[in-house]
């Protein structure tokens, strides 16, 4: 890969494997004696390792977050993370993984259980993610940085920003929650169990133990992949992107029984893309981890959730977001006011829906840029005082 | 079943086969030589044969809209046809049948196609809402009913009903369209495409010929239903009614993996019900009928659909109704005003979704009475001149 000096216009991004050999305790009582991380780095880390940023994926997302890979496949969130971009790789150093439990090389599902010389596949742990949030906290002792100067993520993302904030108060200067929630709502939940059950339904399944037989339930996945695809989306950008248009006829009116509208057509590639990639096993773990989630509590315990955190918050949301509505941005935003923190919020006019996170903006990436470099700023002066 | 004088309290209800022995071209080419349609009336046919109300079922409905059949299921639209209800069977008489295509009786993919003595399955034709439109005549002719004092339908029946206005604006007198729409979305078609998917999906499908080899994708048609079932719900009536409660536990806090959502389960019971009650291929057609209507036609060519209708319109939406909004009721009141038609437009209030067009509301009962009321005294003041 092509590397320059700081301050230069080209990404400086590495990969690398470690393994953790300090035992992770789960929320569920098991404990993973080991496991293995990828992540990426892209940036310098300073001599006083306190610029580092660290980037949290959401349901399918992978330490891949930024420049091209050897296969030529550009990360996740390259719109936003970069030299000059919004999340500045000549000022910060940052951190993408993939979280255990994924499938990009984590220990997971579809990883070798070393107890048994199989894959995981469901014998694999149910994770919450709270231990995303400690296997993080692992990687970033074990690659010696001292802190992060922000934490980030969009939607389940956000999820793992909002448990950072309140599990390591002092390791946290600032946090970006976006796109997130503080538990999933019913419709949430159902979209996703019908996922679930999409993929338990292939006969390939077989009760999540395909890869030991070399089998993949590519149908069910596939099917899986297009429900979350249209919760992503807005019907106005569905709309606007496809309409009714039909493949291969000029106008509807020529269109037959034959004539696929160019949207199935494009949820179809969807699913079809996705089921090459993606680990079934994994999908029905992290849907699991989202509706657990719970970050405000039974209704009865009056919970005030960010009582414990200490840095300060930015918190985005998109106007045409139907799976994490600027509603569900407000609440966090109201739990964060009720204890009294720092917290701006930033709600952005978007036609593009949940998928808005990941999507060039000029509004958000300022937001983001502004707020970071002030944090900068704030560090420096601290550290200048 | 019990039967008592007009004006009286209990249902006079009859259930009917009748085979149509005229041909019925379709839209896309093919003639079905003869067709059998199983239908019910309700109440009593006047002398003038002028006091016919038809109803048109949605995706999922039968013949079957009222009072108690033999196997003591109530009608799909109990709430509102009967003695003293909106749709008053003390003073008209109500048809309702089972369409072309669909799967209670009448000719469809599970009957017998008779040129070969199997299952029509997918040799069934491609069917268009005008195609029910044309049989649904044929069945007037055939029970010699002159005309409809009013053509009432909800959803995939509204399109009917807007299809009835102009096939034969000499025969309907008045037209009810609820909770339709010119034209699906591009997010509704993607739905559709979901449920088809899920079905073609089953091991069971084998291309559409299950029923000839005695099989049932009744794990595709399951999720398919239940992906359908999420999008007729609003999201408020989710959360109300399910909120995050979870099966077997008092608190969330003390569910863990294995409790289930009571959405999922919910959900996981409406699908397993479905899938024992409605024809996979029936699902299929019927969706593709949805899809494929379009009454505005291409917008570059500015049709006035409602150009040739001369009934009078009651339009009705519902404010939570997320599959077929206000806004496409709108779109329809729109049409009928650009050609200077009758239309009254009534928006519900409701937290119901979609399903509200079958559920109990006082102010959409009271709309439909006063509206065919006064159709009845209208139509009796004009025979009286």
């Amino acid at each position: 890969m092509p590397q320059t000096e700081k301050n230069g216009d080209t990404l400086k991004r590495s990969t690398k494997t470690i393994t953790i050999k300090k035992a992770l305790k789960l929320s569920c009582g098991v404990s993973l004696e080991q496991h293995d991380l990828v992540y990426e780095t892209y940036g310098h880390l300073n001599k006083a390792k306190n610029n580092a940023i660290l980037i949290c994926h959401a349901l399918s997302g992978s330490h891949h977050a930024a420049g091209k890979d050897d296969n030529g496949n550009i990360g996740w969130w390259d719109n936003y993370i970069g030299p000059n971009k919004a999340i500045d790789t000549n000022k910060f150093c940052v951190v993408s993984l993939t979280n255990i439990g994924s499938c990009f090389g984590s220990t997971g599902p579809n990883t070798i259980n070393p107890k048994t010389g199989k894959f995981w596949a469901t014998d694999f742990p149910t994770l919450h993610v709270k231990d995303w949030v400690n296997s993080q906290k692992m990687l970033m002792d074990a690659i010696q940085i001292k802190g992060w100067i922000a934490v980030i993520g969009g939607s389940l993302g956000g999820m793992q920003v909002m448990e950072w904030s309140v599990l390591y108060p002092n390791l946290i200067k600032n946090s970006v929650i976006i796109a997130a929630a503080l538990k999933l709502s019913a419709q949430n939940i159902a979209f996703n169990e019908i996922a679930r059950r999409s993929i338990k339904s292939d006969e390939n399944f077989k009760n999540g133990d395909y890869l030991n037989l070399g089998l993949n339930p590519s149908k069910g996945l596939a099917l899986a992949r297009m429900v979350g695809h249209i919760t992503y989306l807005s019907d106005d950008i569905l709309g606007r992107k496809f309409g009714r248009s039909t493949k291969n006829v000029q106008f509807e009116s020529q269109a037959d029984e034959n004539s696929e509208f160019e949207i199935a057509s494009y949820l179809n590639y969807q699913g079809d893309k996705f089921k090459k990639s993606f680990d079934a096993n994994s999908y029905i773990l992290i849907t699991q981890m989202l509706d657990m989630f719970n970050f405000e509590g039974d209704s009865k315990s009056n919970k005030q959730p960010f009582k414990d955190a200490k840095c300060k918050f930015l918190v985005i949301s998109f106007t045409s977001d139907w799976r994490f509505s600027p509603e569900c941005s407000n609440q966090i935003v109201q739990k964060l006011m009720d204890t009294n923190k720092r917290v701006t919020y930033l709600k952005i006019e978007s036609d593009k829906g949940h998928d808005s996170f990941l999507l060039p903006d000029e509004r958000y990436e300022n937001g983001l840029r502004v707020f970071l470099n002030r944090a900068l700023e704030e560090f420096e002066a601290l550290n200048s005082d």
